[in-house]
Order: C-alpha cells, then structure tokens, then sequence
C-alpha cells in the first residue's frame, strides 16, 4: 500500500458538497498516512447535501498552498456553485497549479478550475453538466470513471470513487508535476 | 399598460427552480393578457426549491418553438443544472434564437443559453456565480438589475424581478428582433 505519511493535504469546500465526495477521499488519504485538512470559506463546521457535517480546520481567506501538499475538491453543485464567488478559494486553487502539485477534483468541483482559469489545454471528467462550460474554458472533456493528466485527477461522480482515490493517493505519492501549472 | 393578448409564452424549467422567477413573470404576462404554458421534461409537475409546485403543460420532447412567441428560462441551480442535461429543452431553446423570437432569462437560467450555444457576441447579465461561464461561451457579461440586447432579456437574481418583467413584456409587445439568432 502507498504511504503518504507527511505529507499534507487540503479539501477545499463549502456547505452542499455531495457528502461521499468529502468522506470518501478524506479516509483514503488518512488511511494512507496523510494528514487531511477541511479548508473552507464557511465558519465553524460545513454541512453535506445529505446531511453529514464536519469541522472547518482552516479558512481560506488565510490557507496559503505553500503549506500543502496536494488539493482536493469535492462537488455537489450548491457547494460548487457558491466556492467559485469566493476569491480566496479561487486562488487558493490557482496556487496548486502555480506550485506543480496534485489537485484531485470530482462531480461539479470543476467550476472551481473554471474559475481560477486553470484549464487551457488540460483534459479531465466532470458531472456531465458541465462539460460545455470545462470545453469552453480551454480544456479537453472526456467521459471516464477517472482521468490523470499531470498531476490532475478527475472523475464525474461518487460511483467513481475507488478509481478516482486510487489515482489521488497515486499522483500525490509522486509529488510534484512539472506540466501541472496554472 | 401593455397587452399581450393571442401571445404564447413557454416557460422552460424543471425541478428546482427558483419559485418567485417562475411565479413572479408567469402572473406579469398572464396578467397582460398572455397564454403561458409550463414546458418542462419532468412528468406531471414541478416542485421549486422553496416548495411551489406547479402541474407541467408540455413535454419538452413535443414542444415546438414555432408554436410560441416567446421564452422565458426561470433560474435555480438545481433547476439549470438538470435542464441543461435535457438534448430537448436545450433544441427548444435555441429554437426560439433560430426563431427570432424573445428570450426572458434570469439567475441560474443562463447555462441553458451556454449549452444552446446562442450566446456568441450576445450582452447579458446572470447571477454572479455563471459570469466565467457566459463569458467563455462569447457573451459580455454585465453587472445590472437587467439588460435587454435585441429580444434577450436577462436578470440577476428574484430582487431583479420587477424591472425583468417590465422589460420581458416590453420585448414580447414588440415581437420578433432581427438580431436574435443562434
């Protein structure tokens, strides 16, 4: 099994993320050896479109990449829809790419990438919703359980799950990704 | 006051829309003296996200542009998420561009206009949060209660409402805009 021991990695949220998106990645990565941390716009804790709720560890007016390892991003579309307006989540996520390291992203969290104008000539999966929106931000879509390029891991929704932890354990075991870049 | 008698109105939309943005314009152009019509690719009826329920008039899969004379795409998240999935309302919207015929489109409503693809070198506002995406799409996104370019009206979010139904009806009265097209 892959060790992640010291190595650090952000889940970047808002209330109405879809729940299994959350926990789901949040035990692989754990269960490896890595430390989680629930970065999030919202105060005191988040609650998932089906109901579970956990803690904010970090706010993202004040998380700073450097201090990361890698980034996850769950989706359900209330959560999706309201992180992209918030500017410190946005370059939060710039930064990732700007600094080469893995970012795994699921289901509607890809807006985020839209919006932190990360996408030109990358190829990923999504919620199929919003396919026209990732082509016309640059990047090339594609409709499989999980897609790696370069450091970018990305699957369309929770069915996709073991796949998609599989490849995020993988990619931030390798680390840094020199075509990874904003 | 304006009248819209013999005029048909479709109003678009499915589960999860914004209530007042479908409630608000039907009683503004059925109060004018207009026919609308509930199309939706939901069976039976629709619930909006605060709870309105309102039965369907037409399937999406049978309705026919030319038998309008014109559009009005209400918002909600959820509601233009699932839509913007429906290959039949997308063709009938864009249907209405191909048609010359006004478009009234509010808050979350817009990424119907993206997958439609009607929006190159169009002028339109949305809720903030799809403003990338329009922009992406070709548009000029704008920041006001409302905008009307050639047929299109489009608003922000339910506070907009009463300035959005002014200017729907005020498109309506006029009929077909040249410059409205796919």
């Amino acid at each position: 099994m892959t060790d992640l021991t010291g190595k650090r990695i952000a889940f970047l949220l808002t209330d109405g993320y879809e729940d299994s998106e959350l926990t789901s990645p949040w035990e692989a990565v754990t269960g490896a050896g890595a430390t989680a941390v629930l970065v999030s716009p919202a105060e005191g804790a988040v609650t998932g479109k089906n109901g579970h709720e956990q803690a904010v560890d970090l706010a993202s007016t004040v998380a700073d990449a450097a201090d990361f390892d890698a980034l996850v991003l769950p989706g359900g579309v209330v959560n999706a829809d309201h992180l992209r307006l918030d500017g410190p989540s946005v370059g939060f996520t710039r930064d990732f790419f700007a600094q080469h390291k893995p970012v795994g992203v699921i289901c509607h969290g890809g807006w985020i990438l839209t919006e932190a104008d990360v996408l030109e000539g990358r190829t990923l999966t999504s919620y199929p919703s919003l396919q026209t929106d990732l082509r016309n931000a640059g990047a090339t879509w594609v409709d499989e359980e999980v897609v790696v390029d370069a450091g970018l891991v990305s699957s369309r929704t929770p069915d996709d799950l073991p796949a998609f932890n599989d490849k995020v354990i993988e990619e931030i075991a390798e680390g840094e990704h020199e075509d990874q870049t904003p």
